[in-house]
């Protein structure tokens, strides 16, 4: 193995072969296709069965697969090494979804063991693909199962969750081929691996407004999330003078642009987003003033701290609001987890081996939640590496990335696995 | 007839009886009651039917009834008369009505008319009572169809409107046994009639937050109505920093709580009520930034010219959030009429008539429409009144007034009528 940095870089690059990663997605596209021009790969499906088979038959033979009790596969070259890092994520996917979700996050890092081997001989941390089932909500309402699996995480409630049709988890896997048994225990080696690497598309529009080619994620945000529900009072529209009225659309809407102002402000000295995505005017109609309307809040940070502080400042804000309205209002939080920070090593070794490789790279946090977050949570050190979103666009059949992304991504996998590797030897 | 105007005034109150006055709005009530404790008598239904048919019951033996050809009740004892005032309302009602709503104003001026044959020999300008069809729009979506049909204003276009089962309006018409013939014609003579007077409950909280018992309408506010549509982009809530958003919902936050803003101000100065009645957040969720967001804005005043004013002012706070914003905003008017100023000498002729009845009233604008808009809008110098509804509560079971309110409206009706026979023998 090659100790010098630049020639390594070099020859990692070449090594790299981005339309053999094209070609792959190409195909996986084809499963699950729809007529919107999207791919349904729900979680246990023929086409996520099916998607699985295509990775397991671009293997080289010299692979070892191991297939887990709920499907999840892991395939190397050295089964027998004492430690691997493992790397891959998911090949299922929403309703009508992009062709990069979950996906190229497989396809960069069966490229990148590929590419690791033939620059590695004989390693004593040789990595391991693997391949989640189930990572997306759709189908269940459940997220990262596979990986939850992979750590021993699986539960009663996750595994009782039903789809539209009333199939719970447990059944799916077992109409997919599988024996869900004693899900309490692991199906990996944790004295085995290392660590865990996932590539992902970011789903967000910041890579894209500055300009970078990667995102190296320093934590993944966790929301905590209310319904908020107020009550005013209804009266006819055009009888009712403007200083008799207990307008709950009128309170809501105050509330929800100070919501807005609150996180906008903050965001300016920490990381925080605050989000009202929907909104209900019960019984509303043009011609009343209305009396109830209930909306949600998503607010999250990659601080667990700075979140708190935002969010009382959110809900002192709404009852401010509502004493001076004199409109009853109920807030209730609905959901609460917490924001998890990624390894400092681990993203101080893929800083690096960005720097090394040219790479065009900045530090986020993760808005949404990936396998990555069960495996650092479970004490694994974790990496997360994000390529653009183009317009941001995600869970839609227009979601793209870019070339360099891909390219730039892979190569710096592919140079941290190999300085994982050189750390090890030493 | 006694001039001496205190002594009359006395015997007006000796000769009504809110009792009475009660006990015909009970025997309504049981007409068409619903189980949630209101009533329903939709337009042309037997309910509506049987409510006529009570009152032609209640009539003394004396009095000419004549049925037009839509089903308008006209009664009057003097039916030779060269000329008439006419006063009335409606006994047709939303769905789970209230008690009060048009039937109030039946009630009371039947009350009003025998009160003023009581004080009144040999008059020359006889009252006539009135009764309409179909004031409510509930079951055609079409307003006022009785007095349009008494004015001859009824067109092609009302009379096919149908309800929610396809039944257009001269089928039902039919149905409840009347022949609709040539409805350009109207069917009372306007060379007869030469007022018209309605008493109704405000349906709004202006008297009760006055602490009035009558209200004497200067005018009839009117609408012009928008549908707001806002385009932003829909973004994942978690990954999408706040610089970085076109959120259209909170657009409309911060716009619905602008025009609401305008109004406020607005109404210090001038008549006008601005509405947001309701709001749809087009496939909005927890987790989106939502992209597409409606809503229906209705703006009311008694003067065109103030409500054009604010109107102005609304549109341009609009633009300017949806500008600042990067949202595209799409603004469609639907409707727009113009204000209806009532007869002016009979606001003062029934101001003279509250002051003389020693009644403690308001001047205040209405904000719903009325049949007495449509006598306006023809011409015949119009007079409304309005009575406390009880929380501003209507089209509603909770529905309610004073007996205050009851007996001073019913004592400035017959005051009113009183007076204008003695201006026109004089």
């Amino acid at each position: 193995m090659i100790s010098n940095k630049p020639e390594l870089s070099r020859q990692i690059r070449e090594t790299i072969n981005v339309d053999r990663i094209g070609r792959r997605l190409d195909d996986l596209e084809a499963i699950g296709q729809t007529s919107e021009g999207g791919v349904t790969r729900l979680a246990y499906t023929e086409e996520e069965n099916e998607a699985h088979e295509y990775i397991l038959n671009q293997l080289p033979d010299d692979y070892k697969v191991t297939i887990d009790s709920i499907g999840n596969i892991f395939a190397t070259r050295d089964p027998d090494s004492d430690h691997s890092t493992l790397t891959g994520s998911h090949l299922d996917s929403v309703q009508n979804a992009g062709r990069l979700d979950g996906t190229l996050g497989v396809v960069i890092s069966l490229e990148a063991v590929e590419a690791f081997h033939r620059v590695v001989e004989n390693p004593e941390l040789p990595p391991t693909l693997v391949i989640f089932r189930a990572e997306e909500s759709s189908r269940f309402g459940q997220h990262t199962i596979g990986s939850k699996a992979a750590l021993g995480k699986l539960n009663r409630e996750i595994l009782s969750a039903t789809d539209k049709k009333g199939v719970p988890v447990w059944q799916a896997m077992k109409n997919a081929g599988f024996q869900p048994n004693d899900l309490s225990e692991p199906t990996l080696d944790f004295n085995r691996i290392t660590n865990f690497f996932e590539v992902h598309i970011e789903q967000g529009p910041v890579l894209e407004a500055k300009e970078k080619n990667v995102g190296i994620v320093s934590s993944i945000r966790a929301p905590v999330r209310y319904r908020v529900t107020i009550d005013g009072k209804y009266d006819h529209s055009g009888a009712t003078s403007m200083n008799l009225r207990n307008d709950a659309l009128a309170g809501a809407s105050e509330m929800i642009h100070a919501i807005e102002t609150v996180a906008v402000e903050a965001s300016q000295i920490g990381d925080v987003v605050a989000t009202v995505g929907d909104i209900e005017s019960v019984e509303g109609a043009i011609n009343k003033v209305c009396g109830k309307v209930k909306f949600p809040i998503d607010i999250r940070s990659d601080s667990l701290s700075f979140r708190k502080k935002v969010e009382a400042e959110i809900l002192d804000q709404i009852r401010l609001i509502s004493n001076r309205r004199e409109i009853a209002t109920h807030i209730d939080q609905i959901d609460e987890s917490d924001p998890v920070e990624l390894s400092e090593s681990i993203r101080q070794t893929l800083l690096k081996s960005a720097e090394e490789t040219g790479c065009d790279y900045c530090v986020l946090p993760s808005g949404g939640g990936h396998d990555a977050m069960n495996f650092q949570l479970e004490g694994i050190p974790t990496g997360l590496l994000f390529v653009p979103s183009i317009e941001g666009i995600s869970h839609n059949p227009a979601e793209e990335t870019t070339t360099e992304g891909i390219e730039e991504a892979t190569e710096t996998l592919v140079n941290t696995l190999v300085t994982l590797e050189q750390q090890h030897q030493a």
